[in-house]
């Protein structure tokens, strides 16, 4: 029941991004490194994150990214949710299961998924980011920058 | 955030044999028929679960499985977490995080995978298969004998 790479790296841009001290633009090649991430992954996790309105991307010379939101407007649990995409925590149809319709157990998953959630939606991106965290991110900001 | 096909094939060979009323021995082969399951992905599965002294297994003809306890002794809590054998949601190691050893967002998310187990823990196998379900398993079980 890991999360996807998808939602890790979605948090991770995030929380990179949290760091409002800095006037030059944040890019994805930057935040590959920073994170020992495919370019190519990070490409379709901030494409979707600015589809969701939560990042505001620049293009060309100087352009770069940034949180559309003040990051105690991202709700944890909202937001993974969103990124995972998941409804369910298991497949019921593939194989389909000789249960399926008529089955307690998917329903009791359905609740701790909910009791899962509703933990995380009680934390905001700005608890994520809290210290000593942010003192990890502010010094990340700090090194050289990506060519 | 899917459970894996390892812990979803251990339930559903746990839902189906907490059915009592029948005194032919339940085979592996059977299970993978009634649930379009692979045979060799129910052998490990079992194996493992017998490990856990979980179920019953005898060998040689007449041999078959059984659940090794009563049906409300499986706290589903438990059971999954053991069948899942994940500590974490998400892995900070591969590719490793900058953030680890002093990011909020994994004690966040610890607490609500915490928060997921002891909803879950609510429940037994006997709530999983309380009606309408141990019905339809019932009747899986009055299906033709597999060869």
């Amino acid at each position: 029941m890991q999360l996807t790479h998808f939602t890790d790296l979605g948090l991770r841009v995030l929380m990179y991004l949290s760091h409002p001290e800095r006037d030059t633009p944040v890019t994805i090649s930057e935040v590959a490194e920073r994170f020992e991430a495919s370019r190519n992954h990070l490409v379709k996790v901030v494409h979707f994150m600015a589809q969701q309105g939560w990042l505001v991307t620049t293009r060309g010379k100087g352009g770069g990214l940034a949180l559309a939101l003040p990051v105690d407007q991202y709700r944890l649990g909202h937001t993974i949710r969103v990124l995972e995409n998941v409804t369910e925590m298991i497949d019921c149809a593939d194989p389909p299961c000789a249960l399926r319709g008529r089955c307690h157990l998917k329903s009791i998953l359905d609740q701790a998924m909910e009791a899962f959630f509703k933990e995380l939606d009680r934390y905001t991106l700005a608890d994520a980011v809290a210290s000593p965290t942010h003192q990890v991110i502010t010094m990340l900001h700090k090194l050289r920058p990506v060519a």
